[in-house]
């Protein structure tokens, strides 16, 4: 019996490397193509079989001689603030390797199917549980991109029959995450510091990357050339000020944090998924938020390895 | 006083060296970029006081060393079948250029004004005359990426200044068309066949090229941040057999067609835009369809040179 091939792109980042874990625990030979300098031994440990360091091409893809059971695509931007720095170049991270990913799956593997981590952000600001069925209102290029990337999706699914299933993550966090909230907290609070942007009652929807990695696993059964778009949060509002607390607690660290107070533009005051959808495709959260939050503080006294 | 300068992607296609003629007639240097090997003597015809052959490109457009007060952005795909049948690049072909000609207008041009012909497909079949607040439905990949590119002039209004104007266009004919309807039907005429795909009874809003260049020159007034979409057509439908037999008897061909029957699928049966909005930019079509063919057939019969 030959194995069972998957293919991550940008496995060197965040998603992509639990993602790819994840895969390999499932008993997948999982492939990984993107930027990123390390050595065999850490994309072996991240449960890579093989590691090819190039840009997300068509071209790069179609080196790859045995088709993919199944496509992760974690390659593009994960930064809302670069796009709105550099635009081009974020549209070309998130929508270019997605068209490529797409055509390659079309040319040489056209019965695998692609998995697109997409945003929640594509929702825009909503104050209550947002369902899939709401309507898109992208708030900045980053989401712009990322509805362009879900648009290319839908297109190949439906005249080209490639399959896919879209993931809409909210605020992913978890081990190995070096920017966002967590990390720019706990680096302040090494280095003496305890502040934090914004007022602290912002609330989010906080999913553990382990939660993401085994939510995006449930395409294996659903990706359809309808192209499914699912949530991916855990339904559940905790404060910017309730998580840094936790954190700090966890870091064995002071407690009394300042907030400048002044919000973020654009940045929505509560933002929470409805995940029903994916609850009904046999997948419900495991990691709480409180647990979450340790679980990246221990991480995080390790010397963020 | 320092000539106005107008930049023209896609100059050497149908539309693109209509729209280059307007601006010279209205006092504008204007410059070409694009694919296409034509002469001097040829490009200058059309209106062109300088012609880069090459990829659209944000490197290439760069060399271009004076800003452009306004860049019509005509490169791009323009086949529905075409995108059905290489739809990478038919991506490649509208949206990343579109992609380039904005971040060039960000980078080099910040108070330029880019024009983006897109298409009346992106609304999907309507049976009534369809206004610019219609959801869209693209039926194609062609549709899906004309929307991916209007998203992004709408985000580089939005995030980055440029400000645009997006003209969606019904059926664009004129002399130098030398594909779909009537230079189908005139080519068969030509070697003795009276055939024509379909039931002849589709209803279209037939658009002179002229008209068309004239409404996009309406963007020097019009084009904003807020990136204002408005429709291309007559706001009058004729159907096919009406129009294969105005071109016929043009041509001085026999009158007695045969319609295949079947309809293409996807094709909508009547499809007319609702031209209130171009209206009130102060423009208005000027060539009826029955003169706008005769034109045609005028072209056609000197050799179609």
């Amino acid at each position: 019996m030959r194995d069972r091939i998957a293919l991550v792109t940008g496995a060197f980042g965040f998603l992509g490397r639990h993602v790819a874990r994840a895969l390999a625990q499932e008993g997948f030979s999982v492939q990984g193509i993107g930027h990123g300098a390390w050595t065999r031994e850490e994309w072996s440990r991240h449960g890579l079989s093989f590691w090819h360091a190039c840009d997300v091409t068509l071209e790069n893809l179609l080196t790859h001689a045995r088709p993919p059971e199944l496509l992760v695509h974690c390659a593009g931007s994960a930064s809302v603030s670069f796009s709105m720095a550099e635009p081009l170049l974020d549209y070309r991270k998130t929508v270019e390797t997605t068209a490529a990913a797409l055509e390659y799956l079309r040319l040489r593997a056209p019965e695998g199917l692609l998995v697109l981590p997409s945003s929640g952000s594509v929702y825009g600001s909503r104050e209550e549980a947002v369902s899939e069925s709401a309507p898109t209102s992208p708030q900045s290029a980053y989401a712009v991109h990322k509805l362009m990337a879900e648009a290319l999706c839908a297109s190949y699914g439906r005249w080209f029959g490639v399959r896919s299933a879209i993931f809409r993550f909210f605020s992913v966090y978890g081990p190995g995450l070096r920017k966002q909230l967590l990390w720019d907290v706990g680096t302040r609070l090494a280095r003496g510091e305890a502040w934090c942007a914004g007022t602290g009652d912002e609330a989010r929807d906080w999913l553990h990357v382990e939660d993401a990695a085994q939510l995006m696993l449930r395409a294996l059964d659903r990706a359809s050339t309808a192209c499914p778009i699912v949530n991916g949060g855990t339904g559940v509002a905790a404060t910017v000020r309730e998580v840094v607390t936790e954190l700090s607690e966890a870091l064995g660290a002071r407690r009394d944090f300042t907030y400048t107070g002044r919000a973020r533009p654009g940045d929505p005051f509560r933002f929470v998924a409805d995940i029903g959808l994916a609850r009904s495709w046999g997948w419900a959260p495991r990691v709480p938020w409180r647990t979450g939050v340790r679980d990246y503080a221990a991480w995080f006294v390790k010397g963020a390895p």
